[in-house]
């Protein structure tokens, strides 16, 4: 068969994750889910592809050209990978939501899909990290879930010096916009503009904002206010943002927040609060993203419900963790094995091996073993110290005796004589041990 | 905008996971995880979606009505979700065969599609444990996967009196389909016509097998040969899975398996052993599946490569697990919170409350709270029950001195001033010694 030779690559966007990179993958999901659960949300999944009425009813039909849609071969029903969870934890909600805990505290950690061209940061699957609270009421829920991302980065090993979360209100902006002069009835189309600012030329900008209402004489003025930071720890001088401040500072995550008065976020569905992370020097895409969403559920068939959430995709958070060192070495992300078997002798040892290593996994251990026929116990201990192994087990004549060695990999302590009957036990008590120590 | 009513619902054959339902995958994808990584596999994934070349090659266009496949708006590249993990696997390991170790020890956990009709135990999107090792010969590959599959039965609660792996040799099944008088040539139909006997009426398989060169004056006797079942304790009488007899006694796992000269799995290209792991009833589908492929690594550009592997879904052992009574109740399965935080008192109580949840949950603990506006504490103390939280922190007026008062909720102890200063420390202590009591 006549086969092209793209067939045996990824496809253009995706990823093969080898054990290295998937060790790094599953570190960063581990992170998310931790401090989802210690934070008291529940995680929530839905199917990989969804019905694709579920998002043009949020987006409008110009999503389609974004997405990859698909039908069963004779079917009549239009699907979609899913490009974002909103649609399905709105659905989700709406099924059940008068036998739902209110607030309902959601996470979630799954691909999702993106039909573009791909781009430094963005790729056609990528995995993502959901947070979301489902009704409560600003400010406490919107500060529960910047709380939440603060743990996030603290966790990861970046500081507020790394990174900053940008907040911003719709209100506040929207205040904004009228004081500039921009036209009432015209604010999401001046939010959008304001959304691309980084994106247009400047007298192109100046020009639509003028178009949309601008005072003229006060482009400057208006220029400078967009330009404008404030570093949360110095107090928040917005209206709307100040009862978040509050909160925010209670939960003493203020080091890491920056109100910036232009930030606008496109999507047309934020009703309050919106935030992104940033790298500080602004030079990679968002590290994540989000906003109150209050209108949505209601959208998706469920009652009028306040909700907030954010989003953080692997891709740029990868970036920009291996670029601060925090990813090397990508090996010691991977599991550290409890045991690594050692075969130094001959007869015994070689008729026990196999059946050791099994009992020894059967009993809950972690077992490594050399795939290299060498006896060199110096060059196998090394082998042994490469994978991280916390001992060594080392069968060698000593088994005719009922005995073996085990050496401490992590302190040097050897112990010649280790009765190997009850072995798994003993090893899982000093394991425990040494675990619980410094 | 007109909206279907199906809009707001998962399509058919896919699943919603709510927090219950979720914390059950999560509880079985752990399993499968810990018992690989114990067993010395690497966690690999590959995309969601392939080049729909990639399964025609193995599998033939006939796959093609099996699948879910797309192109991008405008594009002229065909795509397919995934409806198995060999072929991503194939191609990877063809990849990087000359760097890779030898043998390279794989598993993966993953969504795969199927674009048939929705059934019990058969849905379009399922969750998948695969496990593979590749570059190692029969036997000691073929008993490794046996074991490890084993560890993952044994670890969910069933035994051997609840479920069997069937095991055969693909030699072994053409030597006694040669012996009965079947033509050598048309092999791989008599394979397949074997794999279907379940599924046909007596007298259609007969005459096919008559067709396919059966004696048929050695029906019966065939017909007996089929139904055949010879436990693994008492031995093995088939001439080419005798060395897997071998080491699956060495491994210890003999109780878990039964050799069936008829097992045949319908896939052509398994090229010595096969096995399945079926309730003893086997009323439900098959709930895990494999064997060996010799020949795929070399199909999918790499150089000749023995290779071995498994597959379990989610869906048929949560049905078997669910009948056992092993999933129940199912919020057993959600993480345990550290700490149920109770307020009790008002003033100083209520101001700190919101600060020491939050300073609890960045020392990482799991924390939660009662979203109702009770001070009740002893119905509080319910609550923090039913979530199973291994104790309760009350904030009353003791506050005022400093103290707040710490319940063990496994014990029943409780300790009315403890200093609130140093908390977290003292309750992570608290809770790491419990750990490792009984």
């Amino acid at each position: 068969m006549a086969v092209s030779t793209h067939t045996f690559q990824a496809p253009k966007g995706t990823r093969d994750f080898y054990p290295d990179d998937m060790a790094v993958r599953r570190y960063l999901e581990s992170v998310w889910r931790r401090v989802s659960v210690n934070h008291g949300f529940d995680e929530i999944d839905g199917p990989t592809f969804e019905h694709l009425d579920l998002y043009t009813v949020k987006s409008g039909p110009e999503i389609v050209s974004e997405l990859f849609s698909f039908r069963r071969a004779g079917g009549d029903t239009d699907y979609a990978l899913r490009p974002e969870f909103t649609p399905t934890l709105a659905r989700m909600y709406a099924a059940r939501a008068n036998a739902l805990p209110r607030p309902t505290n959601w996470f979630s950690i799954c691909s999702f899909f993106r039909a573009e061209r791909p781009q430094r940061g963005r790729l056609r699957e990528h995995f993502q990290w959901n947070l979301d609270v489902i009704g409560e009421d600003y400010p406490r829920a919107d500060a529960r879930i910047i709380a939440a991302a603060v743990d996030v980065l603290d966790r990861l090993g970046l500081t507020p010096g790394d990174v900053q979360i940008t907040l911003n209100h719709r209100e506040d902006l929207e205040a904004m916009l009228s004081h500039y002069g921009f036209d009432g009835s015209r604010l999401v189309e001046a939010i959008a503009l304001v959304d691309a600012v980084s994106k247009l030329p400047a007298d192109e900008f100046r020009r639509r904002a003028l178009d949309l209402g601008l005072d003229a004489g006060r482009w400057d003025e208006f220029a400078g206010a967009l330009a404008c930071r404030q570093h949360a720890a110095q107090g928040c001088s917005m209206e709307h943002l100040q009862p978040l401040h509050e909160k925010l500072e209670e939960f003493g995550v203020l080091p890491w927040c920056t109100y910036a008065p232009s930030l606008a976020r496109g999507l047309a569905y934020y009703t309050g609060t919106v935030f992104e992370v940033h790298e500080v020097s602004g030079t990679e895409r968002a590290v994540a993203g989000g906003g109150r969403y209050d209108n949505l559920v209601e959208l998706f068939g469920g009652p009028p419900t306040p909700a907030v959430g954010i989003a953080m995709g692997d891709v740029v958070i990868r970036l920009l963790l291996k670029d601060k060192g925090l990813l090397e070495p990508a090996r010691d992300f991977r599991p550290r094995p409890d045991v690594f078997l050692i075969c130094s002798g001959k007869e015994v040892a070689e008729q026990r091996f196999e059946s050791l290593l099994a009992s020894l996994r059967r009993a809950d251990l972690h077992v490594r073993h050399s795939s290299r026929s060498t006896r060199n116990v110096g060059k196998l201990l090394g082998e042994a110290a490469r994978v991280r192994a916390r001992c060594a087990v080392i069968l060698g004549d000593e088994l005719e005796q009922g005995h073996v060695v085990v050496k401490d990999l992590d302190t040097g302590e050897q112990s010649d004589a280790v009765p190997v009957d009850g072995l798994a036990d003993r090893l899982k008590k000093d394991l425990a041990g040494a675990a619980g120590s410094p």
